[in-house]
């Protein structure tokens, strides 16, 4: 099409290799470990209902209309009060409203990247990140990170090695790809080597209410508020379908955030968002999120205790202590996308590793979601995954001489 | 803020005048021709319930649940099923759902546009679009036109002009902001002009079903599928806070569309999407979109005849043949921009037409809502415009040795 060749061609825009394999792995009949769905055991679909009646019979014409770029005013406070409880210190005029908090990571993209900017991103890090910064034309600093995050002295670094660094973007909350949570004193030393190297933070937190043991420890922006921008999410708490997340920015940066939102869809649905505040006003969600907490620790443990029975010699794994995903380290030699067609073969699927990585992807990683299966489909699945690897291993030993 | 002067800082990203505007024009009190709204006593709020209720009491697991970047199939179907009836020969295959048609201008503007391409657009333009492009930073082409849209000889030239002219944005029906319709005759034209200069096209129309006399011509698209993306949306025949729109392009630029909507937001609510397909799918749009017409008609003659009555001489209009807007141009010497704090002080609001222009605004224009007000408050309002104008104009006078 000569006509359209004028589209740009960046490499960074080519079609993603991960909707190619979630395509693949959605076959039926597949136990699929690979997506990153909540389970919709957990949506609360009657208080839904019933806010839906609600908000219809009672302000249809304010939620059907347009409505604020910034987002309908209680809900954004909120979220500053929720936020102020979990030790941040937000104004209600910092917040705002989202179509998920994709869209939120999109805005940041927009707002802070110029083509060839240096961008820092965990090592691995999440993929539609790296989707919604790409179309930016970002270059990526990938930091080296350890089981409990990214690595101060990564960060440090940034102040020679990348100079002009947009942003560090962090998860420090049950990770994904990683299920990895950032400790205490990890997070004071990262918020001190980005204060020295003078690098802000974008902190995603779509994960930080699912922990199963203690709840994480307070946020980066906490720490740091005028140097960290803050995203959150209802996606894993309430449901996904509703596409409803936000972003807290420093004061200075609110202005710019808000005329991209305004550019990218002029506002959220205003309907969306009343129908969510009249589910959480009455404090909905403490009562409901434990019950999503008891259903995904039940899920954890039962792909933990499968994990250690099926998995061969030479896989590595840390349980998660909250989130949706383990992360599992090959033997040496294994190739996680070899090994998938096999896996689907066999009737289960997970995503390979190597889609999470900005550079020098990681072969032997794997990440499996342990949220939509059944505890026993999970121990059936997991069994046919280590009954794979077996084979996959036994087969790579008799082709090496 | 010295940590976020990296922040992107192109002059296209500051605060919008129009905001501004539109803050001041809705004051309690003020009667608004200034809003782009649609009437919220069209809202279908019953068939919403409805729908809604049957949403969630059907396919709540699904609705709620992360689902498809292209969007709900049976609404795809449908899109294609509708324009398909005006003239077009599109395929499901082809609609992308989108949160609102301005989400579907962003997602052009960023497949489309490296920094510095040139991008034509009509003499004035909606003003969203121009938001929607400005952060990936084209250079304006305006394109003269007249009331009929666009001049074909001004397309033509891009070739010389301006090579490598991205696309041309276009809006053939009852035009925002100012009202006008292309005639059959100037699509001809202007299509054969774009082939020849290998300019493709984008076609937005919000407002194609809102005519009050007779349908305007089959879209731009049908005459040239293959170089032409075309928008569409719901929030002017149903509701625009359910924030639902498409886009259809050739299938050649179909993959980085859905690969750039998937990193803005994921997919559009589902749950929107089913709720929406669950009101129209039994052709409810034909029974209610003549009632939408039927309002705004009324009201259309109610601010045609009172602007007969009360502008003074050397005022310009013409009554639109459907959509939302008069658009109206002020004597020799005065300035709308002007006009409009005198204007709302005395109780009436409207939107300088300089907002609309790319480049060299016309300040002697403005644009006029009508259908927010009653007929009553609609003559009642325009009397105050002409009241305000006479006084503008004698002050002017007396100023002027």
């Amino acid at each position: 099409m000569s006509l359209w060749t004028q589209a740009r061609r960046s490499a960074r825009m080519n079609p993603s290799i991960i909707r190619e394999i979630l395509k693949v792995t959605e076959r039926p009949g597949v136990l699929s470990m690979a997506g990153g769905l909540p389970s919709p055991d957990s949506f609360p679909v009657e208080a839904m209902r019933e806010a839906c009646a609600r908000v219809l019979a009672t302000t249809a014409r304010e939620a059907l209309q347009y409505s604020a770029s910034e987002g309908y005013g209680p809900l954004r406070d909120w979220v500053a009060e929720r936020l102020n409880a979990s030790g941040m210190a937000v104004q209600a005029s910092q917040v705002l409203v989202t179509t998920g908090s994709q869209q939120g990571l999109d805005l940041v993209g927009k707002v802070l990247i110029d083509a060839g900017a240096p961008v820092a991103v965990e090592t691995p890090t999440y993929l539609g990140a790296l989707q919604a910064f790409n179309p930016y034309e970002p270059q990526y600093v990938g930091l080296a990170s350890d089981g409990d995050g990214p690595l101060p002295e990564a960060i440090a670094a940034l102040r020679h090695d990348a100079p002009g660094t947009r942003y560090a973007y962090v998860l420090p909350n049950f990770q994904n790809p990683t299920g990895r949570v950032m400790p205490h004193s990890r997070r004071a030393d990262v918020v001190a080597a980005a204060q020295r190297a003078g690098v802000p933070l974008v902190e995603d937190n779509p994960y930080g209410d699912l922990w199963f043991d203690e709840p994480p420890p307070a946020p980066l922006a906490a720490r740091w508020p005028e140097g960290t921008i803050y995203l959150g999410s209802f996606s894993k708490v309430l449901a996904p379908g509703f596409r409803l997340g936000y972003v807290v920015a420093p004061e200075a940066l609110c202005p710019k955030l808000l005329q991209a939102k305004q550019a990218a869809d002029l506002h959220s649905p205003g309907f969306n968002q009343r129908v969510v505040y009249e589910v959480i006003r009455d404090g909905f969600l403490d009562r409901h999120i434990p019950t999503i907490r008891e259903r995904y620790r039940a899920q954890r443990d039962a792909m933990a205790q499968a994990l250690a029975r099926h998995l061969p010699d030479g896989c590595q794994w840390r349980a998660p202590q909250g989130g949706m995903f383990f992360w599992v380290q090959l033997p040496a030699g294994c190739d996680a996308m070899a090994l998938l067609p096999l896996a689907v073969e066999a009737g289960i699927a997970f995503v390979p590793g190597a889609a999470f990585y900005a550079h020098a992807p990681d072969p032997r990683t794997l990440r499996l979601s342990f949220v939509t299966l059944s505890p026993l489909d999970i121990a059936d699945g997991v069994a046919v995954l280590g009954r794979v690897l077996r084979e996959h291993l036994d087969a790579l030993a008799e082709a090496t001489p």
